[in-house]
Order: C-alpha cells, then sequence, then structure tokens
C-alpha cells in the first residue's frame, strides 16, 4: 500500500501516519520528494485495507498495490478451477453448455424444452421457480412445486439442474431439489445469501450485478469461498449502460479479464446480455472464441406465451442451429462439452 | 399500449396479434399506414404489460402508454405523501434530516456523535448494525448489541433512529429496535426483502440502487406498498458512472423527476453519493434547493478510526456549519425541520 | 410516428395537435381511448422528426417509429455494402485486417513494423500523422512528414494505409497521401470534417464515440453518405463505462445490432477498446466469430518507447500468434483476407 | 510517480527500469517488500508521464501523483479566476446568467427573446449561428446572418452575447461578430479548435463532454490555456447515463469537483442536462446552491415551433420565475449578478 501525503501536510501529520502503520506492526518506507511526501507500507497489507487512512488529516490519496481478494485469486491458486455439476466438468477446457426456459411454467413445458435442448448439445437444464421480477404484479415463480419439475425432468433427460436462490431462507428447498444454485444478478452483493450458500458444498453459478465491476465480482466470489465452499462459476451477463438499443452491454473482455486475475470458470448468458434474439447466436460463438468456459442461454418452445423474458427466448430450431456452429468452433478451440 | 408491426409482416400475423389482444378482453385500434400497421390497445394496459408481445412474429416493437407502477404514481395519489418517523415528519414542506455514523461501534462513540448531531439539527439517527461489505474481510457491524445501542442512545437523545436491513430474517429484530427500515442499495430489488418490510408498518428508507433507473426505484417502492405500508421514503444516493473522482455519481434531477411522478417524500444521501467530504456540504445544500425532502449525512467524531467508511464522514463541527446554512436555505424556500 | 396526449389534455390541444401535423401534409388518425388520446400519424414521418412536438402542451410522449437513418439503413439498400480500399475489399465475407503503430515516428519503425504485419496477414497499413491527445503535453503527430512515411511504407509492402483527419483542413493533405480516412471516436461527431469527407470519394473508417449510440453511430454515417461519399466502414472501439479495469468497454454486440440495421461493414478495435495487450488477443477472436468484417489493432516492435499508446501495442510476434487463430476461425466461418 | 513491479519481475526487469528514469534525468527511490518491488520518482513527474511505462516487461502498474494539468490547477493559481464577457463578470462571487434560444431563427424572434430573458435578470444572451444536430436533415444553423443578428440584438440589449464554434475555420466570424466563443460538447475534445480558440483572447465557455471525466475537462481547458487565452468558463451540461428518463445525467457533484482543483469557473446548464422543461427549475437553483457561476438556460417565445430542441425551452415567464427563485438565493449565499 502506498500512502501519498498533500503537498503541505505538515511534519505532525506525516509522523500520526507513521505511528498508525507501525501501530499495525507494518513497517513504513517513507520517501521525500521535492513536492510531497509518500509511504510505502511493507508488509500484510490485508491488515491496512479495513483501515480509514484516507480519513487522516495529511493524506491525499491511499493507493492499495494488491488485490483485495485472495482465494479467488489466480496467485493463490494457480491452475483452472474445474467445477463438476452431477457429471458434467465446467472449466479447464470443457464447457458447460445451460439451456432452458426462463420460468418453470409446467412439467409438460419444461420436459419439452429439456428434450429439445439436451438434443441440441445442453448439458445442463436451466429453469426459474423463484423469479425476482421488477414488477410485483408479473408472475413470481412455481416455488417448490417448479423446483419438484426440474428435479424429475432434468432426470428424465440426464441432466444436472441449475436455478435461482434468492433468499437465504430457500437454500435447504434449493439444495434438495437441484445440482447447482444460481444467485442472480440482483443478488450479487446480498452478502447473507453468499455466506450461506458458501456453508453448503454445492456449486454456484455467480452472475456479475448489472453494476458491478469486475473486482466486485471476484470480491462476491470471494464471501462464498471464503465460507468453504469452492465450486463457483462466474457468469457475465451485460451491465448497464447508455446503450438503449440492448437489455444490457455485454462486457465480452470480462472473460479473459476474470480469467487473467482468477482461476474460477467464468461463462457468458447472451440472452440476458442482449434482450434480441438475434443477437444472441452471435454473442455466444464470440464468448467461446473469446475463451468463456461455457454459455447460458435461454429457450422456449412458444416464447409468445413464455411467463417471463419471452422476448429474448430462442427457440429449440435456432438453438440447435447455433450449437451446431458452437461446436465447430469448440473443435478448432480444443474445447470440449 | 401500442404495438408497432414490422413492414413485412403477414396479414395471418397481425390477425393473431389481433387475437392475443381480444383473448385479454381488450380492444384493439388498427391503423394501417404507407409502411406498416400499428395496433393501439383500448382498456387496462396492465394486463398487456405481463404479456411477451414483442415475441409475437411479425411485431417490431411494443411502446407502453402508462407506466407500470401504480400506487406510487401520483396520478394515483395526488398530495405529497408525508412519512411520520416517530414525531418527525418527512416530505410536504418537512425535511427528515438523518444523521450518524455509518456503523455503530461503541455505544460511547454512538452517545458522542449522536449529541452533537442533534444540537446541529438533526432530527433522525442513523447507524448501521449488520452491514453490507464489498469485502468478507471487512467489519460486519455488531448485529443485534448495535441495535440496542442504537435504541438507548436514540431515546437518551429524543431522536427516532433509522438503521439498515439485509435480510428478511433480521426484520422483526430491527423492528424491535428502531424506528424506521433502511433498504440499502444493495438490496433495493431484493423483492423478498421488500415484500416482508411491507407487510410491516415500520417507515422505511429506500435507496437507490447503484445502476437503477427512477423507475426501477419506484416499481421497488411499488413492492412495498402494494403489501399495505404506505410509509416508504426513497433516497437518491448516486449511482454508477464513469467519472473516477467521486465515489458514485449523484443524480440529482432525481429529485424532481420523482416528485414529479410519485407522491413520496425523496431525500437525498451525498455522503454515499460523493464519497468525499469536501463534496458533501454542497451537494447537501444543493439538494435542498433541488425540492428534497431532506438529507442524509454520516458522521463520525474520528474518521481515521471509523470500522466503515470513515473517510466519507463529516466530523460534527463541519456537520454543524453545512446545517447552518442549509437552514437559512430552508427559511427562503419554506421549508421546516 | 405517435402523439400521446396527457390523461388531462384538453380538446383545444388536441384539435392544435392535429392542425399542425394537417399542416405539414401528413394525415393524423386518432384514437380515444378511456385514459387518454393518441394520434398516429401516416405519411412521410421524416417531415416530422424535425418538428418540436413534444413542446406542445398537452403533449406527453412522440414516438418515433421509424428509424432517423435513411442510407445507412438495411431498408434502404438490402445487400451488404463491400467497401474498397486500394485493391483490399472489407465486408460482403472479406475481412479488413489493419494494423500498425499508433502514431508515424520514423520511417525505420513504421517500414520494420509494416514488414512484419505484412507477413503475419494484416492488408491495411495504419499509422497516425495527426494524434488526438488529451494532454496538450504529448506528442502530438509528425503531420505531412509522417503522412509521406506512410505512403512510401505502405507502398514498399504493397498495402493500403489508413490515417486519421482531425480537422477538415487536413482532407486534401490526407486525401493525397493515404487511402483511407480515419474518423476518430473524438471526431465523430464533428459535422463539419464528416461533411467534406462525404465529398471526397475515398473510403473512411469511421470510429464510434465514446458515449455514441449505435443509432448516433448511423447518423454520422448518414452525413457521409447524404453527401455522396458511399464507402464507409464502422469501426466499435470500446465506450465509457464505470468498469475501470480496462480503457473503456468493447460493446461486441454492436458488431451484429449494426448489420442487422445497416449494410456498412462493421470491423472492431480491440487495441482502444481495452487498452491491454493481454485482452486484445482473445476480444480479436471474438471479434471475427461474432462476425466482424474485420480487426484494426496496433502494432509496435517497441512498445515501452513508443511515442503514443504504448502500453496497448501488441509485440509483432504476438500479433502474428493471434493472426494464425484468427485465419483459422476464419476458415471455420467461410471468411476470407 | 510509482512504478509497481510485477511479483515475479526480475532483477534484470528491475534494473532497466532504473536505467529508463535515470536517462531522464530523474531519481528512482527503490522500495523491495515481501511481495514486490515498488520505485517512487522523485523529479520532475510530467517528463515521465508521457512514458509508455506500462509497456516495460516487469511492470504491473504506472501510479502518477501529480495531476495531469497545470496551468488550470488550484495549486498552480490560488485565486478564483474572474471572466470578463464585455462588462459582466463570471467567478469570484459573480454568477454568469446566460440565457436565449437554441438556434438563432429570426432577428424578430431572438428580439423578443433578448427582450425578456434581459428583462428577468440575464446578463449574457445565447444563440446558435452553427448548429451541429445529430441528424444531416435537421436544421444546421443561419450561419453568419445569424451572427449579425445576435450582434444587433446583444447590442440593442446591452447584453454580451455568446455562440458556438465548430470549426477552427468559424473563429474568424465568431470572433467579429460575438463577445465568448461556445465550445461546444461535442468538441470538448476537437484539438485543433482548442489551440485556436487559445490563440484568441475572447472568453471561451467550455461545455463538458458526454462522456468527459472532470480530469478530461480540465485537461480541455489546459489546451486552451497553454496557447495563451486564460478567459475559460467551463459548463457542465450534463453526461451519458444509463438513465432514460432524461437527456443526460447532471453530475452536479462536478461543480465543487472542478472549483477544488481549479481556479477557473463554471457553470451549469440545466437545459442540455435534463432536457425536460418541469426540471430545469429546481436544477438551476440546485447549481446555485452547490456554488456554481451561473446557470446557462436555453428560453423560446414558441418552443413548439423552435428549429432546434425546442422540447427543452423555457418560456419566458416561467424563466422569469426561476431568475426570482435564484435572486433570493444568490443574496442568502453572498453571490451578486
Amino acid at each position: 500500500m502506498i500512502i501519498v501525503l498533500k503537498p503541505d501536510s505538515t511534519p505532525a501529520e506525516i509522523d500520526h501516519v507513521i505511528e498508525r502503520i507501525q501501530d499495525l506492526g507494518l513497517k513504513p518506507h517513507v520517501s521525500t520528494g521535492e513536492h510531497r511526501t509518500i509511504i510505502g507500507v511493507i508488509g500484510d497489507e490485508s491488515k491496512m485495507q479495513a483501515q480509514p487512512l484516507q480519513a487522516i488529516a495529511g493524506v491525499e490519496q491511499v493507493l492499495p498495490i494488491m488485490k483485495p481478494f485472495k482465494m479467488a485469486s489466480r496467485e493463490f491458486h494457480k491452475a483452472d478451477t474445474v467445477v463438476n455439476v452431477g457429471k458434467v466438468k465446467i472449466g479447464g477446457g470443457h464447457l458447460g453448455m445451460i439451456a432452458g426456459p426462463c420460468a418453470i411454467e409446467s412439467v409438460w413445458i419444461l420436459d419439452e424444452i429439456a428434450g429439445a435442448v439436451k438434443k441440441a448439445g445442453a448439458n445442463i437444464l436451466r429453469g426459474g421457480a423463484f423469479k425476482p421480477r421488477t414488477s410485483p404484479y408479473s408472475f413470481q415463480g412455481l416455488g417448490e412445486d417448479g423446483l419438484k419439475f426440474l428435479q424429475d425432468v432434468g432426470q428424465k433427460h440426464d441432466m444436472p439442474t441449475v436455478t435461482e436462490v434468492m433468499d437465504p431462507r430457500q437454500i435447504p428447498l434449493v439444495e434438495k431439489y437441484a445440482d447447482m444454485f444460481q444467485i442472480g444478478a440482483r443478488n450479487m452483493q446480498n452478502f447473507d445469501l453468499l455466506k450461506e450458500i458458501g456453508q453448503t458444498k454445492k456449486p454456484v453459478l455467480m452472475k456479475r450485478g448489472m453494476s458491478a465491476t469486475v473486482k466486485d465480482l471476484l470480491m462476491s466470489a470471494e464471501y462464498v469461498l471464503s465460507e468453504g465452499n469452492p465450486n463457483v462459476v462466474l457468469c457475465e451477463r451485460g451491465v448497464r449502460s447508455f446503450e438503449d438499443s440492448t437489455r444490457n452491454m455485454l462486457d465480452m473482455s470480462a472473460v479473459p479479464n476474470v480469467q487473467g486475475q482468477s482461476h474460477l470458470p467464468i461463462i457468458v448468458d447472451p440472452s440476458h446480455a442482449t434482450g434480441r434474439t438475434d443477437l444472441i447466436p452471435p454473442m455466444a460463438l464470440a464468448s467461446i472464441a473469446a475463451g468463456a468456459d461455457g454459455v447460458h442461454i435461454e429457450v422456449h418452445s412458444c416464447p409468445e406465451k413464455a411467463l417471463s423474458d419471452g422476448p429474448q427466448a430462442l427457440l429449440p430450431p435456432k438453438y440447435a442451429e447455433v450449437m451446431a456452429q458452437i461446436r465447430k468452433l469448440a473443435e478448432v478451440l480444443g474445447k470440449v462439452f
């Protein structure tokens, strides 16, 4: 950590900063320049990061050098983490191809969609039973009934399942029926939820918040990892921006950006990122080319009657077409699914 | 609601859209132009808003005309809502002047700060017992002990209190000790939390999410209102932007923007919005001039030792100075506190 | 165009709107609903778009239906435009592989870089002679000398050249020496520049402004097209966002988004979009997979001594590696360069 | 400047960085920590800022300590700059109250508006003769005729005038007729324009670009100042954001943020920032309370027939009302106009 003093800081202020550093058992390293004094801190920076040093009189800037996350960092764990969801692997060259409807509506519709996506090559089935809806007047999900349908249909088609959990009290229920928890974008910083999911062993699909930086995303993963659950798969799903012709802005460079800093797998959700069926196929292909460890695509056999997010769901034949193209790319790139 | 068909839509597609509208008991109003057909829907638009009409073949755009929130809207309730927090009123010309430390650290520090802000004119005491921290390694709050300290200190200084609730399971505890719930920016779309707070009668301070539009904020208020709790005070606290010299970007125009569309009071939190002690005083004054129903300011007697957000806390004398200036402005503008 | 009246609009206000429409020789189509009146306008909407109808008393919203650009739109021109830069084609399955240093520094360095990128497969040479620098104290480019070096080196290596023009007065000079104009992100709405480049016949590489929407980009292309120059190649180069670990945020979905609305080719510049050498290769691959008509990459043989943007320049061997991977992808996708 | 080496940097890499620093005549100050080495640079940092040190192998981060602008900084010039526009002062307690139509349409309309705003208290008349329009099909301004009208009407009402200049070739013309140049948001980084305006002595109203940070704005001011023209007034006019209910997002904290770092005056343009007549009055008041050195408001006597930006123009009586309120606030705050 580097502490930059103001040009007009007094010797007493500088001494005070030095004392604060020494009180923490760390060693200050003072450089006195023409215009201002700079203090480097040698030792365990993590002790310093919680300190409000910026609030000390005479301090102009506090510049952290170390990353604020540890267990999520590649420095801590060099090799790519491979997360197992049932028999499916995600990471280290294995692609997680997650597909299914936004919301679980009935066992029949889910079964129809699952059969189609499985045939096209999907290896994990998704479907929401608890739905975070912007409007209190929108469909809120089938709850436990939906979870049962998901389990049954997943077993029938031999696909592990992933579904969203919005509230820590839903964890036991979701844990019972599904193979992977999904933490939605709106809950990426619901820290109680993160901690309690961290106390389970189930894999977690953690979506990036709508205004979360890559660092924020990795800090949220750190919450889960630090509680003992190492099975975190990250998901880029677009962030808010001024561009008004797409639902969100897909930050494609987040894929290699995360992979450079962290050993955790990262997949892309082009459905929520773009909100447009014409843009999902090219963005799915681009994700694989960018090095993503999979894609998450919403598919519905009758989008115009879907109870949630119909306008961004692909029809099964369109999904099959995209998967065929992804397969070709994956071969060139040496990835398997 | 207006449905715009694509230039190349077929008569069968147009008929299909018309049928869907009629199935909902609504009346379509078809205009056939040179280039394309447009269908207006007459009747209760809310029935249509949940329908994924955009997903129907031949549909180019769906343009809602009515606002998606009702109980929060000024059309529903013309007069300004005045929310009572203990004996303090917020809205309709009454300013809520909320102040206190970011986190409750001890009864002594809280008492010292409360005495100072009360003397300066604050009428509601804030302090966090449950803290949403980006890092799992940061101070997470004192929990129930903190709530007790807040209650005791509030009573001693005759100030109602507000504190954050992050998890629905904390509601009974917070309800017992505090006078107002705070929903933090990260939980503005934690819908289970919103619904359960909606089932209490305690007033709620709802902070705008970091990437929430004004409409999103009002939709979240609608969740609370629709469950039966009418006592919602909104809070602008800055949104994420590309400007990197402030913590967030204070969207000052959200104040009159909300007031035009909604009867609910709205206050401003310049502490979180700017994250800089030099910018808090001018932004507090500007908020009052913009018509805000109060300001929320973090104050700490020793910011450099604060366990959370020290760098953005005002010292008590600085807070007193700002309050003196606000008092002058309030007189000119006909507001009281 | 659809004009939505306020719920409390008066008959006189409605009549006034109708008259304004009729004055323009257009036909209003009035729908009177339960809550409000809506007026559709039949006829040439472009006449209406310039009218400040939103300012008329009683009007709540004005919703345009038609796109505000014409010559740039796919409705106007169905087939993909193929732009010829010297002997190189961009668009319609032909990839423009633009590479070179940020700034032209000397004939020797440029020659060294050109030789290397040509060998790796680049087909157009870039280099800046007029440099838009944030700081007045940074290197501002070699001007005409730089243009001569670019021409000589391009001819030696048999590569057409592209270089930025910042000021309309530089057009004749750049036209004389280079094969393609570049309009930089900061000048995407320098309308005088656009108009005068529109009066030449040289192809134009138009970079998206840092806060331009896809629609804004297409409107700027419309300026050039409407003056008579049809040879516009668009370039996504990242937009400003809150993410602070990359220079800009690459909006990858802009590629198919533009291609759906317009016949113009679009390439991607991952160098400026990310500003990080570790992210450029995966983003170049992703761009091609997304359907881009080429990529624009900055290459320098000694980035640490580059006079501009060294930190984002690839070394020639790294560039050759990326190009080898792009070649494999292009084969799978049926693209040539 | 501080250079942070990567954890795995080699001694040779570290030596290479040290040599580069010494080659520039500066003194490196090496701190070797447990995890990594940090090098502080003592001496004139400006020499380093142009160097692409980030591109050197082994370098992880380069952290500048000094601000990149000088003449615009408060360290360079402690006292508030007061800019004289004709007989009107802006800065140091003097408010510049700029008002007028977006575009100059005719001498009669301009005269009518000027008479009204002068009576309400405006002290500078604005009006555009060269208009930067997103669409090539929109009204582009009256050019020199418009400038003449502006001069005549300004003289008649004894008001100095300000008008936009978009192209360096327009400078002599605008210089002849107007009292202040306006650099529009789209041209804030049109560096040739900035340099040539810097070579005149006329005062300049420099609007913040739509995605410019406060630092970018001050760097653009530095371009003008470094060419010899010290008369720069900055203008906050909103930036692009995800909020879709306002035209831009007014970054109110930019006012004290600029004033802390720079001696230059800064005013606010709530017309462009919000694009909504209901939000302009409260934002004008808030600007003055935030400490702005004036406001810039578009006024039109018949907004629904305005040739540009009618929907955001205030009617003269509404403007008079706002000005009456501003006068009261200004008295309390000790400002004059």
